[in-house]
């Protein structure tokens, strides 16, 4: 089994790398082999008994998709993108990486399959941002894409791909919607989104951190060991019981801003939570305003895809993923 | 006021460029020139005084949307596409020109826009095949896109890329989900549709027609002329009153093939009935199956988009429009 994951330096795809090295096997084939690709290098996952080899390429350069096809990676996880913020200021690169850059790998994927009949599984990492405002709650599987961002229409867009490439028989494909991650480790990225997890990372670790919205803001959150979790079952799944709609939304929490403040309480006091600073931003909120507070999912859960059913639960996998396991 | 249709050679450009020439104006701005370009050389329409631009392009090649851009139209009607049909047997072609095609267009309107403000009205025909089965009825506007065709997947795409471009103020932007157009004048094309329209038009002239699905096959319709209005609304309504969500199902009739036979009878009587040959044909059948049987198109109809409420109008509107108003 040799195992590809483009994006593999992002949060997700190097705690997916971590992941699979651990765990040695996927569907109960030994991992052989992995390829991780990004721009920049990625990291070598500990503890891993197979082979490595470690990419840097760029999907929207020509000739990387089919570079990266040639090496006939078993399972293929797509998680490579330029977050929503850069997308949006940088309308060029967004289409030319989110879109291009995905189309070039799921061509060259065709190519190859009508050339010796090569089909992989492609594990594709989709967004809650391909749905926009006015949204109801929760929002039911069959609700329209109406993104109100281009990172959001560059996703929704690939999904379509994705479906038609699958029904098609160019590759095993399923489109993974996942929900904001939190708590995300590290320092904050470019995302507007980044204080539902600072809230929670630094007061856990004494340090201040900024809230600029309101505590009834809903949104809906995975942790990332459960959003790891989802891109392992999709490349698990047996696709016929998904059928011709191949993209989910994940299951995950909805939760508000105050309920992730006092699961913060419960699991680390007071003092903890005296240290979120209340700084309103007219931006954010507004950004707020047409974010998902929810999805029912019902397709995913019964297909097996299963998340945190509380704040605790996302903090707790935190303290242990992510802090040595206490405080 | 300058009116360029892309398509312009196609049933529904062919009968818009007519409408527009009978009109003289559109918003109430005189129509000084009309630019039509198709593949094939469009036809100048009778009695238009201004004057006629008729361009022979191929969106799909590099450097023809600029050129036709540079013209500056103020309207740009978007009905360029191959069939369905023919989408679905050649792959690469199908996405050059239903997506690649599209983007070029509204890349080089971006380009245009950047660089002087050029901001035109852009009316672009999409389609019900942007749905797939299983579906509900009627199917609400808030419904996902799941197509089940290369097609259906190159239209919803280019209603993304739509939303996504008007929403960032590149054009005034408008996607006109189209039923099927019944009756189609003149020969069968490549949709497999064709018998919708081909079962009432041969008789209507004492010919036969070749039925091959059940009579209780229910599907989505519009005249000619609904369409052609659609286009025009299109063009004219005040989009602040669409907002974000560009992409509108358009009213229809929604009718069993049996309620077509029946107006068919009412119409022109039992002799015509009898010309239609029963032929089942199981392919045809099980496309129909994921056809769409029809529409709320709530939000539609509330911004003005008005279409026939029985076949017996449709059967009219045809008498009236191609056969010089009676039988």
């Amino acid at each position: 089994m040799h195992v590809m994951i483009i994006g593999a330096a992002g949060m997700v795809g190097r705690k997916l790398a971590e992941r699979l090295a651990r765990d040695g096997q996927l569907r109960g084939d030994a991992i052989a082999s992995m390829t991780l690709v990004d721009v920049v290098t990625p990291e070598s996952p500990a503890g891993f008994d197979g082979q490595v080899s470690l990419q840097i390429g760029d999907l929207s350069q020509l000739g990387v998709a089919e570079g990266l096809v040639a090496r006939r990676p078993d399972v293929i996880f797509h998680l490579a993108a330029i977050v929503s913020g850069e997308a949006e200021l940088d309308f060029d690169k967004g289409y030319a990486i989110n879109l291009d850059g995905t189309r070039y790998l799921f061509d060259a994927i065709r190519l190859a399959q009508q050339a010796d009949g090569y089909r992989p599984r492609l594990v594709f990492a989709s967004s809650i941002a391909v749905v926009g405002a006015p949204l109801p709650y929760p929002i039911p599987d069959d609700f329209h894409t109406t993104p109100l961002t281009s990172y959001g229409t560059q996703k929704a867009i690939c999904e379509l791909l994705l479906s038609d490439y699958a029904r098609k028989g160019f590759f095993d494909g399923i489109g993974i919607r996942l929900p904001t991650v939190c708590i995300r480790p590290g320092k904050p990225n470019k995302a507007a989104s980044g204080f539902f997890s600072n809230i929670l990372r630094e007061p856990l670790v004494g340090k201040e951190a900024i809230l600029p919205v309101s505590d009834d803001v809903r949104h809906w959150h995975t942790s990332p060991r459960s959003a790891v979790g989802f891109m392992i079952h999709g490349a698990t799944i047996d696709l016929q019981k998904v059928g011709p709609r191949r993209n989910l939304s994940m299951p995950g929490l909805s939760a508000t801003v105050g309920e992730q403040i006092e699961a913060l309480r419960r699991v680390a006091g007071d003092a903890a939570v005296a240290l979120i600073k209340r700084e309103p931003d007219e931006m954010i909120m507004r950004m707020c305003a047409g974010w998902a507070p929810g999805f029912e999912a019902t397709r995913a859960r019964e297909l097996g895809f299963t998340a945190e059913t509380s704040f605790d639960e996302i903090i707790q996998a935190h303290i242990e993923d992510e802090l040595g396991g206490s405080l």
